[in-house]
């Protein structure tokens, strides 16, 4: 096959770890309240709102938001019960900002380098511009473009997010590699018409994680990690 | 002042040398036909079509469309009464994209390399998403993410095209500073809450160019070129 001429990377799980971050900036915020949490367990929680909060955005019942808007309104109820439930609205901001602040995958930044140099290389998340452009400027992650629900304003798994954005790069569907960790994504880009490449991240969930360790479809390729998959998509 | 933590360009005559790199694909377009033709008055018809056109948008006369679509639009006209004026539809498509493969001027990337250091860099351009990003990678234009009137649905200089770019990027319109050669480009930035920089750009037209030598508002800076402007954006 020839190489593909974008790739698109599935962003949270796959190129950076969310639940490291979210956690860790839970734990400050804990510990300026002298309060005591489970942060990994109050950053499971807090993730685990996001399918059925964009549930609604994709049945048309509201219209498309942020996941800026999205995560500080599911934050209060995550925090319910918690020795955080009494904290202030602007640390409840400032908390929701930590989605903005998480760190590559050891092998992210030189993956995605080196994928560059050949290919365009374009987050394509659910995450907003504003959020995947500070998380870029933080963890070195050279984009050449940066796609995403905004851009389409569609959420993934929609057919239209990956359609919408395939499009506006003005390539087809055929010439784009959707990577990512989860296998629902790649099913959905599949459908779309683009190539796939399963990238398993065994610790995004932590120790336990029982979902997403092994490819669920016929994927173009899967690869260790996202040097790896430079070097499979050199080949 | 503290320094912008945004700096919006303008592109065509601000980053990229429009009138030299349509000319060049002109005459190499006339070169295969056989035809001889005045490539830079070719350039300089179709670059006067630009503004009328957008106007068309601009006032809800029609929806937003790419610029691809009205440069090929464009081009029939430009081209009647030349000795190009017979030539197929393909190679009109393939001119059309003449835009898309554009060379910056000599201290572009120095100079953007040396601001995205310190802030996020952007083109704020009436330019696509596809246009700009295949310019960026053709002439490594290092942009942290790729704004315009895709992204705004709106072409400058209305003020929607401004302030939608600054709340996609999370700033408010004072950390923002739109650089352009273009005087009215920075008015229309100013009159929204931006900071200004005027770049000019005394070659864009080709010899004997009257407009725009000179800064005709109260800028927050005037610098020489893009380098020059780094260094001050320092200070």
């Amino acid at each position: 096959m020839s190489p593909p001429r974008a790739l698109f990377f599935d962003v949270f799980g796959t190129c950076v770890d969310w639940r490291s971050g979210v956690a860790r900036d839970v734990a400050a915020m804990a510990a300026r309240h002298g309060a005591s949490v489970d942060a990994h367990a109050i950053a499971d929680a807090w993730r685990a709102e996001y399918q059925p909060q964009m549930q609604t955005v994709r049945d048309g019942s509201r219209p498309w938001v942020t996941l800026d808007v999205l995560h500080r309104e599911s934050l209060d109820g995550v925090l319910a019960g918690t020795a955080l439930a009494g904290i202030p609205a602007a640390d409840r901001d400032a908390l929701t900002r930590a989605w903005h602040r998480l760190d590559p995958w050891p092998d992210t930044v030189a993956g995605l380098a080196r994928m560059k140099a050949r290919a365009v290389i374009a987050p394509h998340s659910n995450g907003h511009i504003a959020l995947l452009l500070n998380m870029a400027k933080r963890a070195g992650l050279p984009w050449d473009v940066i796609l995403g629900s905004e851009t389409a304003r569609a959420y993934k798994p929609l057919p239209e997010s990956y359609l919408r954005n395939v499009a506006a790069i003005g390539l087809a569907p055929h010439e784009v590699m959707m990577v990512a960790a989860h296998n629902d994504d790649l099913a959905a880009a599949a459908a779309c018409g683009l190539r796939t490449a399963f990238v398993p991240r065994p610790a995004e969930h932590g120790p336990g994680q029982m979902t997403d360790l092994d490819p669920a479809g016929d994927y173009d390729l899967v690869a260790g990690d996202l040097v790896h998959l430079a070097e499979l998509v050199e080949r």
